[in-house]
């Protein structure tokens, strides 16, 4: 493999991406005046060589037609499990969404009601309270405690906060904001908490290969395998290897019974897979990949070092320490400003867009999520300006 | 634009394509031993180029995220429903669905309930017979009548097959499998019976710009424009410039509560576009676009013609005359066979892979459907094929 060079700045400026194209009417940051794009969740890198080549291919063939079966595709899938999470699946048990929120969109379809309760952790990715609240479920946060700097689950607390109408919890591993990669016994309890509850539990696995030195990643399956009666596992490619615009993600449900209500909602949805992701997937799960992921994690790695020391120089401004995910969450609770100034002060004055950590839930309303999925010479910049922007703090 | 060369045979076998590569696993027809697809609607044919450089452009510049806003794509809509339709519409009407069979299950879940009947005229393509009683509404099939060899509405005998739990008929216009290119006349007819039964017309417009020389299709919405209050028109350019594996589609909805309800089932269940399928419309629906459809349909046109006389020789078989689409509807009922004979003599003889028409709902089990969208000289070949395989009747 040619080694990645993720320093080179592509320019996504024009390209109908969501990132920079809707910065300014998202944020009132101006991506042509040298603001800095760090809110949504991709990155500004290519792909692995072997995906893009998936690309140029079908683009050349040109024939763009209704895509079928795809052996390689499912493969693809089996083999990244097994060799990447140690997780061996049958081919048979992926079901195929379009992309992460349809596949919890079509969960909650397919094991839920309109009034049911559905659980969360807070703060958690935003898609979650919108598709749930979207589809007329009640939308159920257990806040996450802080401890040593980063979240953890709270049970003796949560025990106490359900009201029996909950039917299915929505587990985010590693957690997307708090990049906190749950440790073997936080997963145990969690499945204790669904199975004591009788709650169907879908885990969105989407940052499983994103884990930075240090940590390992376990899918909730391998650790404890005798809840697959009620586990529906969320994963995707396109986090991992930024082919988000790809919409394709997928459900590994090893139950018969859930997985074919899952295929049941696909199938009164309407939803199968476009022309290209499963190419792209087939590519992306590949000893290419894999190689390209470990490089990526490695530099990803470098820049959240970067900025870490950058924004923890600032009194008053600490970030999470990230175990997994390249979404720094960042507390500005210690300058004693409000959540409109410190917003105002990293938008106006460092015109950076950052997701605002109030679209998470409770419990974020003093953080912002910062994207270090850029090259370094961007994170090197952003620390700059956060720190010029904090000045008078010093 | 340089002249498009329907006559390339592009081979498609091995690409991971429905039409082609789950032939043989559908029909036992195998493609690698001379076997025809003339089954899945799309056609074996490259997009124009203007689309072919968009898919092209992408792939190049590599980096797949999340795709944003895409004004282009909503202008390029609104400029193709003026330009080839007569149709003004406020780009603020368009909602995004993924393909047109999902747009049909949003319409679904936006406006109907489980157990509420759903109107569809049959026989009608196969997939919203299907959506519907997957969302679990019952499928309410009103048949057509057949008048001087095409069909025809039957009001006078529908009149008296409702039961009052119907809240929502599906429209096919023109109608897929028929062919037929509904009259003004029919269209006010279909507005009329919707309005009288308080019903939602669900008017699916995907073979709208595939109209045969002496024939013109008329958006519904340009005839009766008082029914904007029950409409939803479902267009897309994937069957026009064959890029259904863009899944995108799209609804036209004017009335303000109607496309609120269907925009929030849009994200109740997690449906947006993909990074490709916005580019690809707004390349399509362009001046270069409808040169190259005015030539498609040219070249269709003499497909058709070829097929009609050929297949018209044989006797006993009879293929409905084809006002739009490129899919031949053939009625074997005039050779005394049992849908498995001729059936199998297609198959199994011929090596033709066609749409089953039992697949179409009542009224289907005597017809074939055969996509004529491939090189001339696969129709020529389909012809002589046929007319072998029903050489004993001559």
């Amino acid at each position: 493999m040619t080694q990645p060079d993720f320093d080179e700045v592509i320019d996504r400026i024009g390209t109908h991406c969501s990132k920079w194209d809707d910065m300014q009417g998202a944020y009132g940051v101006c991506p042509d005046e040298g603001g800095l794009a760090m809110w949504v969740a991709d990155m500004d890198f290519r792909p692995p060589r072997s995906v893009q080549r998936a690309v140029e291919d079908a683009a050349r063939h040109g024939v763009y037609g209704y895509p079928g079966s795809n052996a390689p595709y499912h493969e693809a899938i089996a083999w990244w499990m097994e060799h990447r999470h140690g997780w061996k699946i049958d081919q048979g048990w992926i079901l195929t969404a379009s992309g992460l929120v349809n596949g919890v969109a079509m969960a909650l379809d397919a094991y839920t009601q309109p009034g049911d309760g559905v659980i969360v952790m807070s703060p958690v990715y935003h898609a979650f309270g919108r598709v749930i609240r979207a589809a007329g479920r009640e939308l159920v946060e257990l806040p996450l405690a802080i401890r040593d700097g980063g979240y953890r689950m709270d049970w003796s607390r949560w025990e106490t906060m359900l009201n029996g109408s909950e039917r299915m919890l929505i587990l985010c591993s590693p957690h997307n904001p708090g990049g906190r990669v749950w440790t073997e016994e936080e997963l145990r309890d969690v499945a204790d908490f669904c199975t004591r509850h009788d709650l169907i539990l879908v885990s969105d696995d989407i940052h499983a290969d994103l884990v930075m030195p240090g940590h390992r990643h376990r899918m909730i399956a391998t650790v404890v395998p005798e809840i697959r009666d009620r586990l529906v596992t969320l994963t995707a490619a396109t986090k991992t290897f930024n082919i988000a615009g790809a919409h394709i993600g997928n459900a590994i449900i090893a139950d018969d019974d859930l997985r074919a209500r899952f295929k049941a909602a696909l199938m009164a949805r309407g939803v199968s897979p476009g022309f290209l992701g499963m190419d792209m997937v087939a590519a992306a799960y590949s000893p290419e990949g894999a190689a390209w992921v470990d490089a990526l994690v490695d530099y990803l790695d470098g820049n959240r070092r970067l900025f870490d020391d950058g924004v923890n120089a600032i009194p008053g401004v600490t970030s999470m320490p990230l175990q997994a995910t390249y979404l720094s969450w960042v507390d500005f609770s210690g300058t004693g400003m409000s959540t409109a100034e410190f917003t105002a002060r990293v938008e106006k004055s460092a015109r950076i867009a950052a997701n605002h950590g109030t679209s998470f839930g409770v419990g974020g309303d003093s953080f912002l999520r910062f994207n270090l999925a850029t090259p370094r010479t961007r994170v090197v910049e952003a620390v700059a300006r956060l720190q010029d922007a904090f000045a008078d703090l010093q």
